[in-house]
């Protein structure tokens, strides 16, 4: 957690000049407990007018926290007490991590020793009483798109390859989903590959998948050197503990992926990803709430931890001298709620479990306080877009008339 | 600013209680330097890389602000610059303020205490040379909405109406561009009430209206009672300083009403709004920063300020005993800018004009870094739309097969 300086001399924007682990540590570790408590309110919001409390984990889970040397943290979201239905509380966890080895280490040690790095923190989870569980995006690799290089293709397995049987075990084993965002190969279409969130039901069953619906373009990111848009749609998975559906990385930039999730009537929607500070950290805790409250759900936020400098130096588009690493990926994983609360993150440095108990009860109480779906217009956006897709589409423009007296 | 309580015994939640003004004012005076600056970093972002700077305002500006006791900030967004474009660098303005005059006060005295009290606002956005200026949601009234009595409907007037005659006048001695967000009477048809926003051009002409989309009910903000759901689409009214459109309040929580002012070419969308506290403060900072990123341009957000108390109690649809007011409207009135910088905010209590200087070729900038409108996918939405309107909609679920299994 030193200041540390990349091979162009630029510093690295990673907060480690205050020494801090995440925000809200910064501002309790500074502010009077009454003042971080209004600072909190704006910030994080409330769950039915208090504060978010901690779950009490068994020590077990604390135990193995210690032990390999991983964040954990857990809030709990409470909705209403209703009459006509019992509450629905569920126990979610996310997991960050950075990778094992360095990645010119043989690929199969790479992949097994990020299994092993998982398997206490997954443990954690399992004992913990963990019903859904998430992964990061693209877990069993360095994210090493950015090289551009195609041998990293070999990380790609199908939906049944051998990550997923890892956690298969590991979900039958504690009852409990698990949702693994890998880089897929799909051998039955001519090896073409995806990125591709597989869910794994509690029995250890292959529920289903959803591939990335939108790739980005952008600095170092250009994935579509290795994979397409995914072909499957906005699926809701139903699984014994609730509705939930995948919203994978770049995605969370486009609302209409996360309120087209929200009208197939996901719940809980997962946003596994890949990022670093310089690009995306403001935006970070923005885009995730806003798809809570915008669509009365709760959001399952998760970015890897970590540098990751990869063999061959690469550069980015930006006209800087080519480099061997994109940045601090700088974990902060969370949970929203539709109520506009969210969770503290977890640290910007370490491996870590955030655990959530929520009452999917929320949603709905939330689609009838606000009302957005009942308000959306939908009809109106539907001929919108239907207008907007024809290469002729005009927009709506009102031009003063005194613009063309001016420039005449 | 002291701590108040409601007449049913309820402290109000309006931060008194830490006697701050502002978050970002609150987070300053508490850390240290250092520590603020990364706090910055996370909560408001940063422009070109660096922390947006305040502008150099004429004196005469600073005087109207000291005499009439209204909080004056400014903040300054600039742009990479190019090689095909000179920079379009445009002064907005944004006003927030408090009624005038008690809630009892003849109708026409306390329209006209308003007129009174913005008018060195105004003047003040004048003389700093604002090109655009944005006024807040039914800025002609109290917010009157949360009674449900008819008798407010007097405050309604044509678009061709004495507060816009007003600004006209205003318009034209500053050559500014202003926004006049006020309950309109639709004369030619009927008497019908609107929610409207009036664009007045640098000329004093008027260049166009837009009505409010989404009509809110929630609580004390069942504003169907007064006006339906607006008409005109999602207008952008090309200015001489640029393209604007308004998205007035409840349309914030609509995320596809932001999308279609954009979808139409939008570089400055304002949101004149009033609510409060209790409601929706934690979302506040939320949704107009989204908007602005996820639809690379700027966004000038407006809430009105102070606790508007009416003669007749009302309830509130909570359960709760009848009261004569709905809460403190917070103000805290803010830009945000496509890179995902923000302005800290304006007071919370305090009338107010912040002008901000914006780039306005940083939105193409933004579009062209990260293609969010080239990777949207709309022909998958137009589809989705399209069928979800039909009653007959089934949404996309794929159930996990052991769950049929278990409940048998």
């Amino acid at each position: 957690m030193d200041k540390k300086t990349l091979e162009n001399g630029e510093a690295v924007a990673d907060g480690s000049i205050c020494g801090y682990d995440s925000l809200h540590q910064l501002l309790s570790a500074n502010l009077k407990p009454e003042l971080y408590q209004e600072v909190s309110r704006l910030l994080l919001g409330s769950n039915c007018g208090r504060p978010l409390e901690q779950i009490v984990l068994p020590d077990s889970a604390r135990a193995l926290s210690s032990k390999h040397d991983f964040d954990l943290q857990s809030a709990s979201f409470s909705a209403d007490k209703e009459q006509m239905r019992n509450p629905r509380v569920v126990r979610v966890g996310l997991i960050q991590n950075s990778i094992a080895l360095p990645t010119t280490a043989p690929f199969p040690d790479q992949k097994r020793g990020i299994f092993d790095k998982l398997k206490p923190i997954i443990d954690a989870a399992g004992v913990a009483g963990v019903n859904i569980l998430c992964l990061q995006e693209a877990w069993t690799m360095p994210f090493a798109f950015c090289t551009r290089e195609k041998r990293w293709c070999e990380f790609a397995e199908p939906v049944d390859g051998e990550s997923i049987k890892f956690l298969q075990e590991l979900a039958q084993k504690y009852n409990m989903v698990i949702v693994s965002p890998i880089l897929e190969r799909d051998i039955d279409h001519g090896e073409v590959l995806w990125n591709t969130a597989v869910i794994i039901g509690n029995h250890g069953n292959i529920i289903g998948k959803h591939r990335k619906n939108h790739i980005p373009r952008v600095g170092d990111f250009n994935e579509s050197t290795y994979y397409m848009e995914g072909n499957t749609g906005h699926p809701v998975f139903e699984t014994v503990f609730g509705k939930i559906a995948v919203n994978i990385c770049y995605g969370r930039h486009h609302p209409l992926n996360w309120l087209a999730f929200g009208l197939n009537g996901a719940e809980i929607v997962f946003n596994p990803s890949a990022t670093v500070g310089e690009l995306s950290e403001p935006m970070w805790p923005i885009e995730a709430r806003n798809a809570a409250i915008a669509n009365s759900y709760f959001v399952g936020s998760i970015n890897r931890v970590g540098t990751e400098v990869f063999p061959n130096a690469f550069t980015s588009g930006d006209g800087k001298p080519q480099h061997n690493d994109f940045g601090h990926f700088y974990g902060s994983s969370h949970f929203s709620a539709p109520d506009a609360s969210c969770t503290p993150s977890l640290s910007r440095y370490k491996d870590g479990l955030l655990i959530s108990d929520m009452d999917l009860n929320l949603c709905r109480q939330y689609k009838d306080k606000w009302g957005f779906r009942m308000t959306a217009r939908y009809e109106v956006y539907a001929d919108l877009f239907t207008s907007y897709i024809k290469p002729d589409f005009k927009p709506q423009v009102v031009s003063d008339p005194m613009l063309h007296k001016n420039s005449s």
